[in-house]
C-alpha cells in the first residue's frame, strides 16, 4: 500500500477512536474526501517574512494546495488546499489573562497539527484556550470542506463542511455541517447541522438551529458522497478565477490599490472593484466589481460580488455577499450567504451584526434596518421580522427573549458588547483605523511577504507525499 | 550593516586569507559581484524525487536563483544564479578504487558550501578526491560568471569567469577566466587567463594557453568592473528567453519531445527544435532551430543554435554551438564557443573531440575531418591546421610533440583512451544507449522532479538573506 493511504487510514482510525463514544463512524465520509491523484498535482506554500517568527514544519504529511504563515508543525496529517494563518500567533512573553489569572508565555505559540485530515479547512487566529496558551493544538481530527477551526484547539474531532468552531476547545466531538459554535470548551457532544450556539457560562447564551428541510438545499451531507447543495455549487462556479492565481510564483499587484491598503497576491479582484484606504483583501478572497470602503476587510474565502459596503465591513472567513449594499460598520460573520438578486439588492443599515452562518437568500429587495442582530434563514420581508432583533432591544434583555427559533438566555447588553468589541478589535488589528504612520495593522504591514512553494514526490511509495522540512529564521 | 553585506565581506575576508601567498586580493572583483537588490529579487529552488536521496539545508544563506538537486548544505555562503546538481553524488556504500586502493563509503557523498561566493556557477557530478569520497568541499572560494566546479573540492580559491576546474582538488589557488584544469591535485598555484591543462602525473599533460591579446576579445575581467566581452554579451543578448521559464510554477512539457527523451522545464526551446529518442537536455540549456540527433545531450548553460548534430553528442557545460553541422560521437567541451556564421558553417566530422574551452569563430566556411582532436583559438583553414592532430597520429605519441602553442608530453594513446572513456561514459549515464527498458539514464530518470521555490526575506536586517531550511526525505 502506499505511503499516502496507509496514513490517511490511520488518520480516519484515530478519529473513531475519539468518537466511539458518539458511536459516529467517519469512514464512509471519508472515502470521498482526498482523491489520491490530486494530492501530487498541487503544491503547497508558505509566506516568509520577518514580521512573524518562522517556525515550521511538515512531517510524514501531504500538504496538497495548502498555506502555511507563522509557526506551525504538521506530522502525520493529510492537509488538502487548507489556509493555516498563524500570523495572530500569541508570543513568548505576551501576557494571557482569563477570569482572575494572569500568565505570561513561555514561548512563542505553535500551532501544532497531528493525525489529521484538514480539507479546504481554514486554521487562524490564536489558542483561546487559557490552559495550553502555548500550543494551539490540532489532533485526531478530520475536518472538511470549508470549516473554520478558529482560535480553537481541537482534539479527536469530525468537522462537517462549513462547520466553524470558534474561540472553542472541542475534544472528542461531531460538529455537523453549517453549524457554529462559540462556547469555550466542550467535548463528547454531537452538534446537529446547522446549529448556531454562542454561549458564554454565566453571561449570555444564543442558541439557534436551521431548520432541516430548508438548510439542506443549501449544504447536504450524506455517508459515500462529496458535500453538495447550493453553497458548494456557488464555489465550484468561481474556482477557475483562482487558477490563474496560482500558476505563476509572482504576480503584479494592481496598480489601483491604495498604499494603506493590501491585497493578497492569492486574491481573485476581478472589474470593477474600488478598494479605498486601510482595507485588507486576504488570501483566497473573491471580489468582483465591488466598492470596498475606507477600512473594510474581506477576510479568506470570502466572496463580494456586484456589492458594495461602505467601509469599516468585518466580512469574515467564508462569508459570501452579492447585490447588495452594506451600511458603514456592518459585520458579516462566517459563512454567512447574503444573497441578493440583480435589480432584488439585499440592504443593511449601518451597525448591523449579521450572525455567523446566516443565510438570506431573496426573490425581491430587502432592507434590514440599522443597528440591528440578525440571524438564520431569511427568504422574505416576513422570514426578516423574526430573525432580528435591534441591538437596542437585546441590551434591554436580563432573563431570556425568544424570537422564532431563536432562544437567548442572560445578559442582552453584554453579548451587544462582546460583538462589538470583536469587530473593533478584528478592525484593528487588519488595520482599518491607520492614520498618519499610526495603528497599523495586518492592511500595512506583511506587504512585502515572500511565498515558498513546496510539490510532493511525483512517484515512487511516497507519491503525494511531501519532504520533511524544517524552516527557522 | 545588513546582514547580505557582514556575509559577504566575511567571504572577502575568507579567501584573501587563503591566497595571502599568491598576493591576490579578490576584494575589487567582489566589488560589482552582486547587486545587493538582486538578491532579493529572485527566487531559488531545489528538485525534489525519490531518485535522489534527500538532505538540504540552507543556513545564513543567500541563494538568489540558484537551484539544488541531491544532498547539499550551504552555510555562510552567498549563491547567486549558481547550478548544484548533485545527481550524480556517491552513495554508502559505493567502492572508490584509485590506483590499487578501494574505499567503500560510510555514507552518501554531500556537497558542502561554505563561506563561499559562487556566482552563475556550476557545481556537478562528485568528489574526485579519493582523500574525500565522502565530501564533496568548497570553501573560502570566491567563482565568478560561468565558472563550473565539476566534481572539484576546493577551498580557499578564486575562480575567474569561465574557469573550469574539472576532477581536480584545488587548495588556495587563482583560477584565471576561461582556464580549463584538469589536474588530479593543485595547490597554491596561479593559473594565468586562457590556460587549458589536462595533467594525469607519469601518464600524459596536455598543456595550452589561449594568446592573451586575442583572448580579451571574448572574455576579459579587470579590478572595479564586472566582466566583459563576446562570451558575456553573448549570454546577455538571450538572457530574456529564460525569464519566461522561471516565472511560472509549472511549465507544460512540449508535446514533440520522445518518450525516452528529457527536457529539463527550466531549459529554453525555441522553434524549430527537433530532439531525437533518449536526448537529454538539461536545466539551463538553451536550444534554438536546431536538431539533436539519438542520444545526443545538451548540458546546462549550453546553446546550440541553427545547428544539426547528428547523435551521440555530448555538448558539455556551457558549450556553445551556432550555425554548424555536427557529426556523431562528437564532443563539444565545457565552455568552448563553436561560433559559425549564416552561410558559413562550421561541419564537424564524425567522432572529434574538440577540447574544454576551444573558440572556432570563422568568418568563412571551415570543416574539420573526422576523428580529430582539437584546441585553442581558431579563425580560419590556417589557424585550423596547427590547432588539430588526428586522434590516429596522437594515439602514435610516446615521448612528446608540440603544435603551435600546445605542448604535449607522455603517451597519447592514453589521453586519447582516457577521452574516449570519458565519453562514453557521459552518454551511458545520461541514458543515450537506452533501449528495451535497458541502459537507462538521466534521459528516462527525473522525469517527474517537483520543483520547490524558496525566496529570501524582503525587508529588514535579513533582506536578500534566506531562511534556515533542512529538507529530509
Amino acid at each position: 500500500m502506499k505511503e499516502l493511504e496507509i496514513l490517511f487510514n490511520r488518520i480516519v482510525q484515530r478519529v473513531n477512536i475519539n468518537l466511539r463514544e458518539l458511536a459516529f463512524d467517519v469512514n464512509p465520509f471519508a472515502v470521498e474526501l482526498i482523491p489520491p491523484d490530486q494530492m501530487s498535482k498541487f503544491y503547497a506554500f508558505y509566506g516568509i517574512t520577518p514580521d512573524h517568527p518562522l517556525d515550521l514544519s511538515f512531517h510524514n504529511s501531504a500538504l496538497a494546495g495548502s498555506y502555511f504563515l507563522g509557526k506551525c508543525r504538521v506530522q502525520n496529517s493529510l492537509l488538502y488546499k487548507s489556509d493555516i494563518r498563524g500570523d495572530e500567533l500569541k508570543r513568548k512573553g505576551n501576557k494571557v489573562t482569563f477570569q482572575n489569572f494572569s500568565i505570561t508565555l513561555r514561548d512563542d505559540e505553535v500551532i501544532d497539527i497531528r493525525d489529521s485530515a484538514l480539507v479546504k479547512t481554514l486554521v487562524h487566529n490564536y489558542s483561546h484556550d487559557p490552559e495550553t496558551p502555548e500550543h494551539f493544538f490540532i489532533s485526531d481530527t478530520l475536518a472538511m470542506d470549508y470549516a473554520n477551526i478558529h482560535g480553537a484547539p481541537i482534539d479527536g474531532a469530525f468537522l462537517g463542511p462549513f462547520a466553524t468552531v470558534d474561540l472553542t476547545t472541542v475534544r472528542d466531538c461531531v460538529i455537523g455541517a453549517y453549524s457554529y459554535i462559540q462556547a469555550g470548551e466542550i467535548s463528547h457532544q454531537l452538534i446537529e447541522p446547522g446549529t448556531i450556539w454562542v454561549n458564554s457560562p454565566g453571561n449570555f447564551n444564543f442558541f439557534y438551529r436551521h431548520p432541516a428541510d430548508q438548510l439542506e438545499q443549501y449544504i447536504s451531507l450524506s455517508p459515500d458522497k462529496v458535500p453538495w447543495g447550493k453553497l458548494i455549487d456557488f464555489i465550484e462556479e468561481r474556482k477557475n478565477e483562482f487558477q490563474r492565481v496560482f500558476d505563476v510564483v509572482n504576480l503584479k499587484v494592481i496598480a489601483s490599490v491604495p498604499e494603506s491598503a493590501k491585497m493578497d497576491r492569492y486574491a481573485v479582484v476581478l472589474p470593477n472593484t474600488r478598494i479605498g484606504e486601510n482595507v485588507l483583501i486576504s488570501q483566497r478572497a473573491y471580489l468582483e466589481n465591488s466598492t470596498l470602503g475606507k477600512g473594510a476587510n474581506a477576510q479568506e474565502n470570502c466572496f463580494i460580488i456586484n456589492s458594495t459596503l461602505e467601509g469599516y465591513n468585518v466580512t469574515a472567513h467564508g462569508a459570501k455577499i452579492i447585490e447588495a449594499r452594506v451600511g458603514q460598520n456592518v459585520f458579516v460573520g462566517f459563512n454567512s450567504f447574503l444573497n441578493g438578486k440583480k435589480g432584488q439588492k439585499l440592504t443593511i443599515g449601518k451597525g448591523c451584526v449579521i450572525m455567523p452562518h446566516t443565510i438570506i437568500d431573496i426573490e425581491e429587495p430587502l432592507e434590514i434596518p440599522e443597528n440591528h442582530l440578525v440571524w438564520g434563514l431569511i427568504r422574505d420581508q416576513n422570514d426578516l421580522s423574526n430573525h432580528m432583533v435591534s441591538l437596542e432591544s437585546l441590551s434591554q434583555v436580563t432573563t431570556h427573549h425568544t424570537i422564532g427559533r431563536m432562544h437567548f438566555e442572560g445578559n442582552g447588553a453584554m453579548l451587544v458588547k462582546a460583538l462589538k468589541d470583536r469587530i473593533h478589535h478584528i478592525l484593528e488589528v487588519n488595520g482599518a483605523f491607520f492614520a498618519n504612520g499610526e495603528n497599523d495593522g495586518h492592511a500595512q504591514r506583511n506587504q512585502n511577504l515572500s511565498l515558498n512553494t513546496i510539490q510532493p514526490f511525483q512517484f515512487g511509495p511516497k507519491q503525494g507525499m511531501y519532504p520533511t522540512i524544517t524552516i527557522l529564521p
